[in-house]
């Protein structure tokens, strides 16, 4: 056969079984955790109008995937899941409300490829539709925690503030309405830049470490001090932070509401368990510019072998979005769990399993002739519980077969040949062994040998030996 | 807000929660058999270039989504899951083998789009890649058995043959090779127009019920005779079928390869314990006609209700396939579920719910002041292990809360108001009571009363009575 070279796309991945399996563990880790609060799953198209995926702002729309279809309609890959949420809701407007549901889908973004940064990936939204209440916000941040700490990814924090308390900033600094989006951007920076660059950039501009010219917003000298102290402002805790934003906005009407909005919250929070050190105000955070309207919250892991993987979990209240279908305000809060980055952190943390395979047993076979009596072991064991892989392939020589149990890190192996048959005999074998004692898999005295007739199949014995090595 | 109307394209469709829930625990289910069987997941992109998603024949590359991409690539939205296995196996060498692995993924196919058939689906294949033994196939056969059995899909039969049986076919007719196809694709008619209407479209021709000349292929009568003696074989069962095609082709060179695979299939899955009435041999079934090079198999509802169905697991061995981007010869033999198709039948059987919500309970909120109870209460009963939601929508009314908890088919509520506190009580409402006795919900005589303290949660009494309520 003459090769034919063909390859992955760049910007894309395979995802191979060891990460698979690890990141079906944990999507149906949170799955549960969801579940148990309520949420159900939905499912929409990859492909929709262009119409719905061109609706994310401008940066957006240069990253979108579009085409003409074969009837001659534009179409798009979704970038994200919340624009087909609203159409979801438009297109069923007897859906119960609240809407409460959590979609595990890949979006596409054609985006400059990184390491780690693909063109495809899996987004994994939970949100609540068609609730006002501060309540449903809390909810959210509560499921985040809890998702996190089933996931084991201490130490971490989730941090949240509302956009109205950004909005009370920008009339605190006596600036004009539109210049919140310009200021916003900057604040974004501050946790890459920290807040000297970010005071300069909101000022007269700076030089970058590479020396490039990065242009000021030019604000005055009083505007800017006014953002600074809002900046500094002390919040520890939940309760300093509301305190400090009374003081720093009293006179402020506009300021109100984004304090009530956090107060709410932080009171749900409270009842809800949620501590204090686990899900805390941060008022510089603005995730994004458009989209939100009321409180927004991000998850950051704090594990120092997780540093560079910043936020893993984000979002926040958007009333104004998914009613854009239906033609009517439908109030909604969500939050989307980056996977891949999630995945990644546990990994590197160590608090994820790459193994390729999920078999406990491997059944070799070493005499064709015996295939019943392999068959029929396999079986004894899948039915106890455990899972159990006949070795199906080509390779004749034990050690081949052993070898290929090893790549694939199956624990325990049932060994017979014709000679152990003759005997009445198989051999349970600990594989992890061979590879921490480096045993040679010839040396069959360590092996635990357990009596077995011709035919019938030691089921006792057998599963008490792999339950023993198991351990479960 | 003015009123956006974008819909949906044509061809495609959500999913709602309700079949979301029933998807995913078919496809839970269904994993957990091939994992204990030692399958493996993998994921591949849904973009691949366009040489890779033209590969699968004529027809197919008329239905494929293609498009340039915004470097100016040719790619394509993927056909079918083999076509990226292939490549895997090409780009990962020294992946161990056999590779067994499961994929459930989405693919487009630009089909005239009908009731139950999308331009986008679910496709959940399994393949052995990597070992030319028969064990590969009736392993195959054997998880697509015990998937439909802890489906609960009884009654089904899986029928299979071989190519190379098929092949054979032609050899017996005194055909030249090249009549292979076109007979091949009459005999795939067999099930639905049965064998009169196919005799006659080997031979003369026919005309349909609508009127319509179906062109005949013009064979001789000879040729005919031979076909009609192959069809009407005796096979009703293993050893039967073996035996007729050992009579019919006994003299024929081309015919031993097909019978001994045949052969060797049976007695594997003799051992593996399917039986004859749920796999059996059908020499008719022809599954596609490029692909395959040995044994085929498909598996069949046979329950009333699902009629119209037809074939939900379908498969075969391709040894000339996974090979073509890696320059050698690799067998592989492998089935593919038609997801949407098996959960339709499911559902009309009676086999799967379709229950919008896992949650177990709803917490309803009557007064608004008493949230730290209620989230306690949720919390509790979460940490039992149920599913309890908070409400956490608009309503203020119990009223409304309880229509909302009937839409989403939640079994039990948890009420409380003002006076329920003040009198040291919760109530615990078993909510498909309402329904099957339209019980006016205002007349609590019938509730189950449970004290409680103002703040201390009655946890014993309150599980206790859920536990009774929900039945586990």
């Amino acid at each position: 056969m003459a090769e034919n070279k063909v390859r992955i796309l760049k910007g894309f991945r395979d995802v191979l079984p060891g990460e698979m399996l690890a990141r079906e563990d944990l999507i149906r880790k949170i799955k549960a955790v969801y579940e148990s609060y309520g949420f159900s799953p939905l499912a929409t198209p990859a492909i929709e109008p262009i119409e719905l995926v061109m609706g994310s702002g401008e940066e957006a729309n240069k990253q979108i995937y579009t085409f003409t279809d074969r009837e001659g309609y534009e179409v798009g890959l979704i970038y994200e899941l919340t624009a087909s949420l609203a159409r979801v809701i438009a297109e069923n407007r007897d859906l119960p409300t609240p809407f409460k549901r959590y979609q595990i889908q890949p979006v596409w973004r054609f985006d400059k490829p990184d390491p780690g940064r693909y063109r495809e990936f899996i987004q994994f939204d939970i949100d609540i539709v068609g609730s006002k209440s501060m309540l449903a916000d809390a909810e959210i941040i509560c499921t985040m925690h809890e998702a996190l700490k089933v996931l084991e990814m201490e130490p971490f924090v989730i941090r949240y503030s509302s956009r109205k308390i950004l909005n009370a900033l920008i009339d605190f600094a006596g600036l004009p309405p539109e210049m919140g989006h310009p200021v916003f951007r900057t604040l974004d920076k501050l946790d890459k830049q920290g807040i000297e660059a970010v005071l300069l950039e909101l000022g007269p501009g700076r030089v970058d470490q590479s020396g490039d010219k990065i242009e000021g917003l030019k604000l005055g000298d009083e505007a800017i001090a006014r953002i600074e102290r809002f900046l500094k402002i002390e919040q520890d805790d939940r309760s300093m932070a509301l305190k400090s934003l009374r003081e720093l906005f009293g006179d402020l009407p506009s300021a109100a509401e984004g304090i009530t909005e956090l107060d709410e919250v932080s009171r749900y929070l409270e009842v809800m368990r949620v501590p204090d050190s686990r899900a805390r105000i941060d008022v510089s955070i603005a995730r994004g510019l458009d989209y939100y309207t009321g409180p927004v919250y991000e998850a950051i892991l704090l594990d120092e072998s997780a540093g560079r993987i910043g936020s893993v979990m984000g979002g926040g209240r958007y009333d104004n979005t998914v009613g854009k279908y239906s033609g009517e305000q439908i109030p909604a809060t969500g939050a989307s769990i980056g996977v891949d980055r999630l995945l990644a952190a546990m990994i590197q943390m160590g608090k994820a399993q790459t193994k390729p395979s999920t078999s406990d047993v491997i059944i070799t076979v070493m005499d064709r002739n015996r295939i019943a009596e392999y068959i029929g072991i396999a079986r004894e064991i899948r039915n106890a519980g455990y899972n159990a892989e006949l070795y199906v392939g080509n390779a004749k020589q034990i050690k081949k077969q052993l070898k290929y149990a090893d790549r694939q890190e199956i624990p325990v192996a049932v060994i017979a040949g014709s000679d152990e048959f003759e005997r009445g005999e198989v051999s349970i074998k600990d594989l992890r062994k061979i590879k921490e004692e480096d045993v040679d898999i010839s040396d069959r005295q360590e092996w635990v040998e357990v009596k077995v007739g011709q035919v019938t199949i030691p089921r006792k014995e057998l599963l008490a030996t792999i339950k023993k090595m198991l351990g479960r």
